[in-house]
């Protein structure tokens, strides 16, 4: 087929990585050309992953914007932190298309990223261009777009549970409390006493505590879209679990909204989005539910005793949270139906 | 020794008296002359629970109270809620002491057991006389007393957590949001859906959302510290372990302190009190770190950017939050030393 | 498209029934027109499964032959032992095709199917009609038969690593001893304390010893290609995780045959068959790089000092040992390609 | 009391280690007097493992041979292969008692241990003077003896499961097979994919094929106990949880033993010792039923289909395979009653 498009991947030896590996190999639309790692070139992707096996056949290329400008339509960067600030310039100057899961692009203010990445930012003119893509919110700019900000796991749970009552002024910004829990495949695929198995399993531990890095990524876009600055309290934990993001939110309601009503509010936001499933009153997702899976499911409690209202939301972190939020930010870019290649069921249990 | 104290437990076949038996074998000043299950009796307890075989060797008796007073001094219920409303006022006749796990006894208010446990409440009369043992805080009541109703997991890592603060007025009861957590051993042994292996690992759930009966227990004990009506919004989670919990709690501080005066607050409320350790600024308890011990150790964050202070507590559900701590009240009771029989370290890794 | 093929699943509120769902769902010549389920006709199937909300959308009928037979072609069978012998002949009566994933039709010896599965045998007629559709080895009686008797979990993973050397003499039948090993999920969606979360997780328990019903299934297997009659030992264990076998097997080599020879025996007998991948000398597959995917890995050791090999084979019990090769075995009933619908990566980590 | 012997341990940041700080903490006869680390001397200890604050206070000793033989009667060695070898005969001339839980003296063949461990051996001299001290099997060369060789983890349960059969020849020891599991604590605290949370959880690995370093272990204790050499297969496979052992065991039964006559065999050969439990005909352990303690329990099956014995022995690695059995080795060293200070139930669920 000539409308095939050719991807490459940066960072293949990673989770994020493999994972793109893992969904564009499903696509009808889209052929991988090229599987990229800086530090492992040459070598058979499936040593690194044996699952690949027979799957990818490809030996792993070097990161060489040439060749890869001479292999490859469109680029996702898999990446640690600081890499994209100075690769993505040089391909899309390569003519590229780039679809960064890093975190480098998604802060507009490079101060912030300073602050808290601890790494040198990506210069104003690459952070204008680049479009920050919570594709259910913001992906009306996504199409026609070259360069794509991928949004990070936590904030992407987040904000899609966020967004819909902070605009309708729902919620009280100010009193917006996020108390995030993640699976162990958020922290990559490196090694660490922190990811040591024996001292996670059987074990909750919580982390960056005011810290994190996704703090100002999440007061970016409630800001943005409430009209006004928003800061939040956001706390993270690692669950005995490989894959899933739950956030539990609370904030004080304006005015008398029931469940019901968040229900109904949401599952108009959400129209015709597949990827966003609204639970109905007195039902919340458990992670396993999307697991394996692009979809982010949220419930709702309102507490009269308290006038708050508690909103969980959940996803899959390497997929809605990373890659798979990435191929949907590729169908979007592309102008083709947003779940192209993406309708496949939760793997359960 | 002629001082050693005769303990039966009802509800052997079970977590909770498991636990018990567990941690009395190892109590010097202790001996169990019974385990008792109502369904089980006449079978020996290691068809239940093998890993007791050849470490208490009895029978199950059935449940006889004259037969436990014949050779017990104090029981130990471990049993489902309902049952201890009935059955203490009649171990109270008999001339035992008793140390209730179940939450039957610690609602003062009877209509709000009611509401909140959909059975029906002890009499006004033994709510009246039992004493609601929070070991550290409320202890100085449990010396001398024969009814003992023991705090509820939940409400334990919880209440030692925020109790300080609210004595203190150094945060604002009004805003305070528990989000906690807890690993499965926390819903017994009985089988359910919920409990399934492969519903519950590499899945995180949330339940009971504004509805569980551990509210109004959490409410009464700050209500009775802050000196007003305080209520709480208050999430519970299911994490894929077995044992522990964490409840991670959030609230407006009242004026400037910040981390160091809390941890230095807490150090001077909990003094002498080996079981409740507190962190140092900038470290967090994980709750693999008290697992099978009887220790709460508590950790802070205070953010000026929000003005709110983040209080994280565990302790291990099935020993602080149930076994150890009624334990711990048992030596109260006896004015023993309270950490006799219990200072053993926290399993790890 | 007309050549669609319409597919009821009768047991769907159960894991294999959910899977074999999950699985057409991505089948591009299939179309399910009907999930069933004797207990809960009405409801919806998302009741059940939340996952799969939005995504199959239909009411969960009752199990009524007519019903099926105006609504499908082929029908799949998710049922507890004893369903199938009944109900597999009026579904043929009714001109429908059957895939049998329980274990009711795979042993010829209806004394067989009575001493180790403690139910009443289908007829014999039945049973004569029935293909044992191990895909990969006897996957050529399945073009164009109507009932299929696809294999159990064990017995696909155990006897794809054992077929190649039985059938080329290489090994000892006599010596074979299988050390098997399972997930939770295989013992499906029903509650008991052997599932209990707490008791199996941190915990490896053995089960069935030399009394589990598969048994008689692989000796029935190993002893059609052996051309002589094989008995053999093999032990169950239940491993803390969801999905996954691992089969751990021993004999005698016959001659001098390395693990190099072993690895291109087993390169040529699976030549063309996709979903066997046969690992590199010194490369052992783990099943976590097969779950959630159709593929069977299997490595081997020789030890020269025992004169034993050693042959390690991996599938994911719910796809490969159940719902996938069921559908792959759909796809070689109607001709197709066997890996329609199926090529999809394992999901790693 | 005049008569605590004062013990040191080398290697206390690592799991071993701790897990001697663990129960020497509630051992009645003794006290630590020296926690010793060569990398991280001068830190408290408690920054390695939080869950030991306020319980062992010390700061962490550099490893200085006179500084031990100033405050210390024995020593424990709980160090990667190849520090025992050069530091035991140190500490020995320093007048100390020695207990290394490495391997370094376990083999009496120097050759052996080159060839498996890959590391120099230790000197002659000192092999021979050690004592493997199978507590249950050897126990009676321990009593003072100054230098004990702790037997390994897999070791340990294989052993205890064997030997009784193989000293009666009521099994053939050309016949063995043993497949062994373990938790993941056994693989040592150190970082590595091998041990990545999201690598192990819902996996199963099988490793080291043909090659493990207890192969000779196992094989010079069953040709001693048989009076000729024994050769084995044996198979490690890495399971997804912390802590536990099981030993998988098969051989051909010598003469018409029932498993009946097993048990009454071991029960005998392990009468009055506390810690080897031997199950009921048809009970097979768990490894959680010996959890967090120092039993060892085994179980039996005899098919006479096949004429094989099925002996399934489970052990707590972190105790009965290092820490606890090296204390009920000190215990037996001071002729003291050999549960001192073990006899704790293990922690169930």
């Amino acid at each position: 087929m000539s409308h095939i498009v050719r991807a490459a991947i940066i960072g293949a030896t990673g989770y994020g990585g493999a994972e793109v590996i893992r969904l564009l190999q499903a696509h009808p639309l889209v052929k991988i050309t090229s599987v990229i790692s800086t530090s492992n070139a040459g070598a058979p992707l499936a040593d690194h992953f044996p699952h690949l096996q027979e799957v990818v056949v490809d030996i792993l290329d070097e990161l060489d914007v040439d060749l890869i400008a001479s292999k490859a339509d469109v680029v996702f960067l898999a990446t640690p932190a600081g890499v994209s600030a100075e690769l993505s310039p040089k391909l899309l100057a390569a003519g590229l298309k780039v679809i960064d899961i890093s975190g480098d692009l998604r802060l507009k203010s490079s101060s912030d990223y300073e602050k808290w990445y601890k790494k040198k930012p990506a210069s104003e003119e690459i952070l204008a261009k680049s479009i920050y893509a919570l594709s259910e919110v913001f992906g009306d700019e996504v199409k026609g777009s070259d360069l794509i900000a991928n949004p990070g796991c936590y904030p992407t749970a987040t904000l899609l549970g966020l967004i819909p009552a902070v605009k309708a002024g729902w919620i009280d910004p100010s009193t917006i409390i996020i108390d995030a829990k993640s699976g162990v495949s958020g922290a990559g695929r490196g090694v660490s006493l922190g990811v040591h198995y024996a001292e996670v399993n059987e074990n909750l531990n919580v982390y960056k505590v005011n810290k994190h890095q996704h703090i100002p990524e999440i007061e970016q876009a409630l800001s943005r879209v409430a009209g006004k600055p928003v800061v939040t309290t956001f706390t993270t934990h690692l669950v005995p679990m490989t894959r899933g993001i739950m956030s539990t939110m609370y904030a004080t309601v304006n005015g008398e909204h029931t469940a019901a009503d968040f229900i109904e509010l949401y599952r108009q936001f959400y129209e015709g989005r597949k990827f966003v499933r609204i639970r109905q009153e007195g039902k919340f997702p458990s992670t396993k539910e999307v697991s394996g899976s692009n979809y982010c499911d949220i419930g709702f409690s309102v507490d009269e005793r308290t006038g708050r209202v508690t909103i969980v939301s959940v996803i899959d972190n390497v997929v809605k949270g990373a890659a798979g939020q990435a191929i949907q930010n590729l169908n979007l870019m592309y102008g083709w139906e947003e779940t192209t290649g993406l309708l496949f069921a939760p793997v359960y249990p």
